[in-house]
């Protein structure tokens, strides 16, 4: 399977005009090697594919495995650059052009690598392996599927717990505790627990406000499982009765969400999903209060390609995993935001499958 | 003091030839500009200085307010470059040189700021901001005195609580959390628990060992409080009678470690530090299992300058606060490391400030 998707790199370092390729972000690193130990490289060589470390892989299961069919090397020198090293082995394999990531790569390594390889001319692999990365195989949309059924456990035990009283700082610790419990490797980014004025912010960052009767209280939280990323998010309304602006409010979001989830086909073009939820918002008066996005891909990292949002261009394909993640948060009052990952399937196959379960009625607490 | 921060730098780069920078490393924008919302970058321009946002900052206590004197400016457009807006403030002011963290900035922005600004001479700032990092002021250490009273209280508190049978990864979540509750940011870097085998392994991930009866137990922790990391680290022995071999390999951890910090004068070469501690060790036969460094500076980042470590060149200054953690972990047996937070002071001021108190007797829990 890596070295499928080594090949497929391969072929597109070709097509570019680079007999080889120097992969540095480690999300990439990770997708063509099977794991990314702290400061590794992959070079894709004229001879063989190395994966050079700074220092030996811990074969954990948060890292990752390095593939088999890979040379594994570690550098002798702690503290050096794998990627110079790497540079200085395409040059003694012979190659005369490797491609590198300009978007990750800074200028200094780009210049110290120019100095240990002056023959080496250094192309642009630009976002080629992110392109590869988009649409996922079943095995990567297993890992999402089992990390999203992690996150469920997680938040469905919290909801059976004594909510009132308990600070937001409180709730994202216990939440993140959850999750490693469960089986996760970790949280997939810092959870937001936002209750009264602080909810509905999108990556609000837990304070020490406790929760209130009347609250809303909105939750985003994610897992990583195998290193794929999925986040889920929910409001909910503290006390028995949620007022009339609440129910409004949240009746509002939901439906900008169903839509926004039910825009998800194969061939649909990423603004229109995004408008298909924005609309909603907007026509009902919230067109100030949008984020500038209703949501992304998932996977590797919680942030990829595709970005729903009304400027991006390009169109969605099957078993392409994205958040669907509509909110409205009104300053000084509040707000909800309803998060759910997604992966984007044909219509005969069911249409979009809902990997993040826990339901979406408004819930009071 | 923000502002006297950047007289400095703009006096460095003066005498660089560049009469303004573009500051993008986020610690060193917070170091200059009181705040680094994601994204954020810094421009000591021709006329004023200018910190260029993302989004607007949120004024939480963990990102930290901007200083007053600076303009604030968010970027109109969502996802844009701060950098590339910058460069081109900088061009309008009529720079003709901007000096850039090039070992920061990727080749992409440096090519997405020439392309807007194609007028500006871009130079490098190298690690000019890290080096004025270096030497604390006297409210920078008081904030990381009260990051190591806050990782003294978790710590004293678990050491009250039944360990036995807990594993690696719950101690670690519950210190963590007990670090928030004490009023930390976060923690500073991902706790390390280690048990038996695992116990004195540098940057451990906790895994689900549970511990028992006889093991070795070692904890690594840091608080981040008003942005500042600070660590401590400690090993203990599970259960009543330490068995000798682990009485004795903690008692030579600690006299390198006791070594090490006696180092610790202003003038001191770190490769002289790093030597005292690491020659115990040597010289009883561990020359094998020693890491690379034996401390390294703290404070905004977890792991600043100066290094301490054999090929380390330069020397201590008065008020550089400082790690001193050497370790031994023995393949299948496991290890001891012990590791302080101390400010170089000078000997009239009483020597080294121990910033951890935390004991160090081998503690039997």
């Amino acid at each position: 399977m890596y070295a499928a998707r080594r090949e497929r790199l391969r072929e597109r370092c070709a097509a570019g005009g680079s007999e080889t390729a120097l992969v540095t972000r480690p999300a990439n690193v990770r997708y063509l090697a099977g794991a990314a130990p702290a400061g590794a490289v992959l070079l894709l060589g004229v001879a063989e594919d190395l994966l050079l470390c700074g220092s030996p892989p811990s074969g954990e299961a948060g890292e990752g495995r390095p593939d088999e069919s890979l040379l594994v090397r570690v550098l002798p020198r702690a503290g050096g650059d794998a990627a110079v090293a790497a540079a200085d082995v395409a040059a003694a394999q012979g190659a005369e052009s490797v491609a590198v990531e300009e978007h990750h790569l800074t200028v200094a390594r780009h210049r110290a690598i120019l100095s240990v390889a002056p023959q080496l001319r250094l192309g642009d692999l630009g976002g080629a392996v992110e392109q590869l990365r988009v649409i996922k195989d079943e095995e990567e949309i297993s890992s999402l599927r089992i990390g999203a059924e992690i996150v469920d456990q997680a938040l469905g035990e919290l909801l059976e717990s004594i909510l009132v009283g308990r600070t937001e700082r409180h709730l994202a610790l216990e939440l993140e505790r959850r999750l490693v419990d469960h089986g996760a490797d970790g949280p997939a980014f810092p959870t937001a627990v936002g209750t009264g004025p602080n909810s509905g912010r999108r990556g609000h960052r837990p304070t020490d406000r406790r929760v209130e009767e009347g609250d809303f209280l909105s939750v985003c939280l994610g897992a990583t499982y195998r290193g794929y990323r999925c986040e889920i998010g929910r409001t909910f309304v503290i006390g028995t009765s949620p007022a009339d602006w609440q129910i409004e409010l949240y009746d509002l979001v939901f439906a900008a969400q169903r839509a926004g989830r039910e825009a998800l086909t194969p061939g649909a073009a990423f603004r229109d999903v995004d408008r298909a939820a924005r609309q909603v918002l907007d026509s009902a008066g919230y067109a100030e209060a949008l984020p500038p996005l209703t949501g992304h891909g998932v996977g590797l990292e919680i942030d990829e390609d595709p970005q729903l949002a009304p400027a991006a261009m390009g169109k969605l394909d099957a078993c392409v995993p994205v958040t669907v993640e509509p909110g409205v948060h009104l300053p000084g009052r509040g707000g909800v935001r309803i998060d759910d990952t997604l992966v984007v399937r044909p219509e005969a196959d069911g249409g979009p499958e809902l990997l993040t379960i826990t339901t979406k009625e408004l819930l009071a607490l």
